[in-house]
């Protein structure tokens, strides 16, 4: 250190010094007591084992029950077992598979565009914002982001951190084998063009900490011994009672989350002081799960 | 693979799929001949070595000139090597420094508040969206995201991924030493909040792969050996020439910029079933540097 310079403080600070900051920006999770939290159907989990760690994917049937069944069935074959994420583009996506994508080179069945859902009074929908820059209206329906067009009654799985989609070419319905994660700001332009059929719930810090390709070489991983790689990806639904864990989400019906909503959209701590507007961004409401066991 | 599961096709299909998926998804980075990319100052240049890799930080004098002053004093004070990235929250920040920001535990002066700027017609600006959920208008500064309010005149950095700020307590003029990395999606509720003054323009992955802290203790890492630890950082000027890596980053006042934006504004290639809408969110656009040597 240099005469004149800063000095540095002892370590004691950094409780308290924590606890302001994390009081003063707001809780970035609902307090258990505010918040109910719904176990997800074992059907509905799949749990991926990587060098990394492992992640667990929320899978959603009712928005995307085609490509819900293959990619289960993917599983159960082993189908995804060894291979590794090849295409990582930092900001952007972490794709995986085994790049077989052309019609000519795979046997598995090509699956129908997915894309939206005709809206029915039957979804639950908890409301985020109204004139998003994206869509009329997004929100919420049983834990996943979606956004709707009122008009045009139709609904949809928004491109938000986390989200898992099947990877296609041009054909709208030429998804079949290969998926990708959301590892960056939304990119939300690919909303209702991409079979969405799942979310991260727990572990995106190890999707985070996948191996990235060359920017130059649009994240295309040419060192395979490089990538990331799945040992083996398991269904819930297959794992014993004993040995799986449960998964709690966030009950996105509830009232707790509807009030967590208006917190996070009226921020009335003295932190700001210049007071944020009061919008909220779907794809920025924190909505990891809990794993218990 | 059980009998009649899907079968894996060979891996010659990576190649051509992933090219397709490429072109059909846009390009994820301009081509290189048509923007014009720009050489950063060394003096506005932070090398953060780390175990995890090395992140190069672009400071921003001109947004927050008192807090690249503290910082570069800081820096060359090596006051930050050796400290960790002690909060970490998975799809936020990561923040690190020595946790001293409560006054009476350091000796380092406290920084006045950098929130916005007065808008001033010198200041590069290549719009990106009007009507921005947050803001009046968006766009880029010299590389920057940036929003800014006509009315009243006002311009500030905005939150996007990668963005350095300083922390602080409730008082506006109370950031001193440590900052965090905006690593998830935008917080912009934070905007005109806080004083940035950096952004990451190369190793996002790096700061990706920050050990992360439990979310129920709101991201503080209790156990210190686990939390990624700065080396050493060093400002670019204090470097010699032939051992730095010259930083360029795309220059938003291009011609080629503006036609980037207009691009990713307006999708026209076939892969979009749905056109997207034709907005851009500003923290969506890819704005890594490239190094060389």
């Amino acid at each position: 250190m240099k005469a004149g310079g800063y000095r540095r403080s002892t370590k004691g600070g950094l409780a308290a010094s924590a606890l302001i900051l994390l009081l003063a920006l707001g809780p970035q999770r609902a307090p258990a007591d505010e918040v109910t939290w719904r176990k997800v159907d074992p059907a509905n989990l799949a749990f991926m084992e990587l060098r990394e760690g492992q992640v667990v994917i929320e899978l959603n049937p009712v928005f995307a029950p085609k490509t819900v069944k293959q990619f289960r069935q993917l599983v159960q074959d082993r189908f995804y077992d060894g291979l590794s994420f090849y295409r990582v583009i930092d900001g952007f996506v972490a794709q995986g598979g085994d790049g077989s994508d052309l019609g000519e080179l795979s046997e598995v069945p090509l699956i129908d565009a997915e894309f939206e859902l005709d809206w029915s009074a039957d979804l639950p929908f908890t409301s985020a914002q109204k004139r998003d820059l994206f869509a009329p209206e997004t929100g919420f329906a049983d834990g996943f982001a979606v956004a709707r067009d009122p008009d045009k009654e139709k609904i949809w799985l928004t491109h938000c951190p986390g989200v898992v989609a099947m990877a296609r070419n041009e054909d709208a319905d030429s998804s079949r084998t290969d998926f990708y994660i959301v590892i960056g700001q939304a990119p939300r332009y690919l909303d209702r063009n991409m079979n969405v059929f799942g979310r991260v719930v727990h572990g995106m810090e190890v999707v985070q900490a996948f191996h990235r390709g060359a920017p130059g070489n649009d994240g295309i991983i040419r060192d395979e011994t490089a990538a990331s790689r799945i040992r083996t990806i398991r269904l819930g639904s297959d794992i014993p009672d004993e040995e799986r864990p449960d998964v709690y989400i966030m009950d996105t019906g509830s009232k707790g989350f509807e009030d967590l909503l208006r917190d996070r959209r009226n921020r009335k701590q003295r932190f700001f002081h210049h007071k944020p507007p009061e919008v909220l961004d779907v794809c920025q409401v924190p909505m990891a799960g809990r794993l218990t066991k």
